[in-house]
């Protein structure tokens, strides 16, 4: 059954005819799986799934798209959490996926990089940096099934961001199939390149609304020696945040995370998430995550975890803390903290929000943000964890306690509002690292200055005057 | 005397009517100094000298520019060494100079972060950083007069790079003036913010061809408790990089400076430069400097760098070392490095080239390009130096001893091609750290994919149709 009658085939079969029949879905049930993603927000349609084996047969596929004015969308992991990789609802969008580009290029452990095609999973990138003692610190929930070139897209953040950076400070250069077809090769391997304006940077969180990535060069670190993992109870963001700035003072750029988690983050994943224990025997109604590495030797980071436990305690910021004493532990911990989000989902419905504010301004927002919260709906239960190091609360809250899932979602859009206020009045993002896809589009819109939306409508006609990339994501145009 | 008879007066007057006449050049002796630059390889043309004294007025001056189609070059501290601050030859540029916009805004050492107007010059943000025992870490030899609107627009790189990353990675967010006058205020203070495209990124590099940086905000670093600055003798660039890479993998992000230096350079700095001596007894024909900060204790650092010397001897990289053994000699150490392009001066014509190549690429290109060089010019004197650890160098050539100066400076586009070429087979960039102005603007265009000069070019046409922003620099449109 072919997914679309109403979509051209002779124009369908010319599509086919680049990838070859065995990498094209043209069945309604092959398709499905590329029409929703993981929080089942959006439904989209499509007629066709094209899955090219090589940069060239992209710029194809791009250059037919260009010509017929038909409207691609590009898919990797699917993973991502506003839309970003769905169709639009009703649409003929051809979904293109990057699957079968999934090749290391090349793995230079002396320059520290590694050249890889866009479809290639992250934890497949993890393991060639490991097999040459090196790291490639880009760390999420989704790792087993992510994509490169999904990550570049959304400019994907994780755990490790405190020293490490976002996707965009882990990647020297990049190959881009231009709406057109042509190819930007720019694949470069440098630290230092001012030769021009920043190309680079600009299809790095564009969500394939400017072009496809097809391949990238990726930054490789020294591996640490040294790695500790302390969980820390306490009273409140404010002693998190005191925490934090003596941790920093301390570690410096050892500090390689420092996540924040509420009471009943602990009880969801403990009591839903397979082996996650409460690593402490006593209660708290805050707790933190800290993560220390040091490359020059394995000891350092021992004593720096001491020092800022002793000095947290002495402060009288910490009531009571643990360190993990095997690498089994410390997996356990984190494994408490990313299985987090997760943990939410027995609990019944589930309103997100990927937002940031000045890390200054973290313990004032959470207060706020709760109060108001609680205000416009008695019972709902917050659950606001993440990078507090990096100023993102995933500020996610579920249902009340017996309340109707369906109901509660339907006040999806009156919650973000609720909590966005907030996030603005902070001068903060209501798009911290989850990037903008169809969930944010028009909210960002509507509250960003309206130069700013220009500027973005202008970059997007410059770039993809015909609209074919990855249209109604990102940008209205 | 007016500068420029034929600017028309009426237009002339409406423009000072905005900064008033105490804050505009129209003399031509007022004005002449901003029509050169420091190496003395551009002279332009300019009826008027602006100098705003706030963000409105510069709002105000484009708004004009904008509907009289005049053409304006923002001027920061001019310490640029590519001609993007001078106004085109035979012209009638504006002038618009950023040097009263000097206000520092703010200073949050919780949120860690400088708001400074885009006048400030970057000494005096050092200060302010010190006063509340935090660092900004950009560090260049100009910055006692450089003004940060002028680093951000030429994504400034400097001798910290290494661990801290060039200007762009120190720019949280910026505020700027469009070519229509519109005020884009994008000064936000986070960390993680995905919800559009990266203006901030092509802002920064740009050279005031999209629009004139008003402020910004800066990041801040804890100050590092530990510093050490070695002084190595070794064989040839082959040894330096070994020894990096030693460097590397035990301090990690301590590892603050890399440098390298010939013994020429040290021979001109010591010749030429007052209170530069050598630091060791011995001579060498290469030479690194290496900086080491940490930010745990001050002892750390003492103890990396003797592992650091230690491990380089015991492997045969080293021939003889010294360590910095008071604050004033490792100043003495970084002035003598950071001399050496001045130290050139009083040796004659000196051709410059500012390239990147991936680092493993170093000793073949240093061995390459100084055989091509020698080849081509018999007597050419290389004084190659820079920074290692960032594959920059500053690949300078003083003339052969005896030879006539304006003859060998004559042979400028013809040793860049030399040495161009070597760089581009080694995928490097020929405008790693300086950027492009107007010296490397076709150079550039020439050598780059068309299809990036095109991306430029529809960057610029969509943020500055009229052409009246900083004409005739970066990308000819």
């Amino acid at each position: 059954m072919s997914a679309h009658p109403s979509f051209d085939v002779t124009l369908r079969d010319r599509f086919i005819a680049i990838v070859g029949a065995a990498h094209a879905l043209t069945d309604a049930a092959d398709i499905e799986p590329y029409l929703t993603e993981n929080r089942g927000l959006y439904h989209g349609a499509s007629p066709l799934v094209l899955k090219p084996g090589s940069t060239e047969e992209v710029s194809k596929i791009m250059a037919l798209a260009s010509k017929t004015g038909t409207a691609i969308v590009p898919a990797g992991g699917r993973t991502g959490h506003v839309g970003g990789q769905v169709p639009r609802e009703g649409s003929q969008d051809v979904v293109l996926s990057l699957t079968r580009l999934n090749k290391i290029r090349e793995v230079d452990p002396l320059g520290n990089v590694i050249v890889a095609d866009a479809g290639c999973v992250l934890d497949d990138i993890h393991k060639a940096a490991d097999a040459v003692n090196r790291l490639f610190p880009l760390s999420l929930g989704s790792q087993g099934s992510c994509q490169i070139g999904g990550n570049l897209s959304s400019n994907a953040g994780g755990t490790a961001v405190l020293v490490y950076g976002n996707m965009r400070q882990l990647c020297l250069g990049l190959e881009v199939v231009l709406p057109t077809g042509e190819i930007w090769d720019g694949l470069r391997r440098l630290k230092k390149d001012n030769s021009g304006y920043d190309l680079r940077d600009l299809f790095i969180g564009a969500e394939g609304t400017l072009g496809v990535i097809t391949g990238a060069v990726l930054k490789l670190y020294p591996k640490p020696l040294g790695h500790e993992v302390g969980f820390v109870g306490l009273k409140s963001p404010e002693e998190a945040l005191a925490l934090f700035e003596k941790a920093g003072a301390i570690c410096g750029t050892s500090l390689t995370g420092f996540e924040l988690m509420p009471r009943i983050g602990v009880d969801f994943t403990t009591r839903h998430i397979d082996n996650v224990r409460d690593p402490l025997t006593t209660r708290h109604d805050w707790y933190v995550l800290i993560d220390i590495s040091t490359s020059d030797s394995a000891d350092t980071a021992g004593a720096m975890m001491q020092t800022v436990l002793e000095q947290g305690y002495d402060a009288g910021l910490i009531e009571n803390a643990v360190v993990a004493s095997s690498v089994a532990q410390q997996k356990a911990i984190w494994h408490m903290r990313e299985s987090m989000s997760e943990a939410q989902k027995p609990e019944g419905g589930s309103i997100k929000h990927d937002v940031s504010v000045p890390i200054a301004s973290i313990p004032t927002f959470m207060k706020e943000a709760e109060a108001a919260v609680l205000a416009a709906m008695p019972g709902a239960r917050v659950c606001a964890f993440g990078h507090l190091g990096d100023g993102n609360i995933h500020y996610n809250i579920s249902q009340p306690v017996g309340a109707d899932k369906a109901e509660f979602i339907g006040r999806w859009r009156e919650i973000n509002t609720v909590v966005h206020d907030i996030v603005r009045a902070h001068g903060g993002s209501i798009s911290a690292e989850h990037g903008v896809g169809q969930l944010k589009r028009d909210e960002l819109a509507q509250t960003r200055p309206a130069i700013e939306t220009e500027l973005m409508l202008r970059i997007k006609r410059a770039f993809d005057p015909a609209n074919i990339m990855n249209p109604g994501k990102m940008v209205s145009s």
